[in-house]
């Protein structure tokens, strides 16, 4: 009994349940909290607790939410003709914090794997289906992720939505600002090569 | 509302109450747990719940524990006539991970600082006192920090036991092992130079 204390053994093993959090991480999160911030450590007990019992999912866009539909769906400010997939809330917490998407998402909860079961169904596509007969969209932009099951996802929608009159975008792929190209792997700068774009001057030079 | 759901903000910022956890790992946190770990997360909130509320502190040593007195002062394995005196009970553990300490400790939590207040009263001295006249103690460890206030306190201490026929050590310092010289800083390598120990060679040479 390292800790001279079953019980802060216990919340030692418990913090490691964290991602990325070890053994020397777990003793100085208890150690601080036990000595300084008890009140905060109980805060966080609570709306630990609460969040992992309250939150469901969006019924129009299944991200996290705690309400049957999110803020984002609801809002009159997002653009209802435009549609962002994305694979995780995650992603979804990304784009916003960019500022950049005023439209509205849906939210895959994953992506197309079907060695590990999880199909078109466990995706949601039906409801997505359903919002491209329901709603008057005119742009599906999709943002899984550049990997192969996120390409094979992107692939499978892209397919999905042709029937509807409705453009389909992929988010650009390339060279991240701030890189060096020296740097940068040989797919992600093959891809650079292969997606180049017209360089458009203004017309006032 | 980043996350679309006030609920998932409140818990990262609650996160934040963790030492080294900003708003990036706070949210990796929370969506972690939500997506793959909610059982795990609700054990997290319960023992650290209840770890918050029972955790007191041992009637013998001030170290943190949820009984009357800690395993440590009730074992009957420990010295009972060796104690070490540390500044918190994060050295309590650290000194037991090593295994080679088997006496008792007394916890001071904290160091004397008399500008924030804190004397010899606030780190339980009394209770340190009372110990040496009631039990047969035949040696006192100090293990302070070996910064100004850890000094200070450790002083203190050994003048305190100075009356009583018990022999007070303070443990070594100098160059850690593993560590090469260069990158030593100079306080430490002069603490290494004025602590030098004759080198004891085997007789059977």
């Amino acid at each position: 009994m390292i800790a001279a204390s079953p019980l802060i053994e216990s919340l030692v093993e418990a913090f490691r349940c964290l991602p990325g959090v070890g053994v020397k991480t777990g003793q100085r999160m208890a150690f601080y909290l036990l000595s300084r911030a008890r009140d905060n450590g109980l805060k966080l007990a609570k709306v630990l607790e609460q969040t992992m019992r309250e939150i469901g999912h969006c019924n129009f866009c299944r991200t996290f939410c705690e309400e049957e539909i999110c803020s984002i769906c609801l809002s009159k400010q997002r653009d209802p003709s435009v549609i962002c997939i994305v694979e995780t809330p995650a992603d979804v917490m990304a784009i916003e914090q960019t500022g950049i998407y005023r439209g509205r998402y849906f939210v895959l909860m994953g992506h197309l794997s079907p060695l590990d079961g999880i199909g078109p169904h466990e995706l949601g596509i039906q409801h997505f289906v359903e919002r491209l007969r329901n709603e008057s969209i005119q742009e599906i932009v999709i943002a899984t992720n550049p990997t192969i099951e996120g390409e094979a996802t992107a692939h499978y929608i892209a397919d999905l939505v042709k029937s509807h009159a409705i453009s389909v975008t992929r988010i650009a792929h390339g060279v991240p600002l701030g890189g060096e190209l020296e740097s940068i792997d040989g797919n992600t700068l093959a891809r650079a090569f292969s997606g180049r774009v017209a360089i458009s001057l203004d017309n006032d030079e």
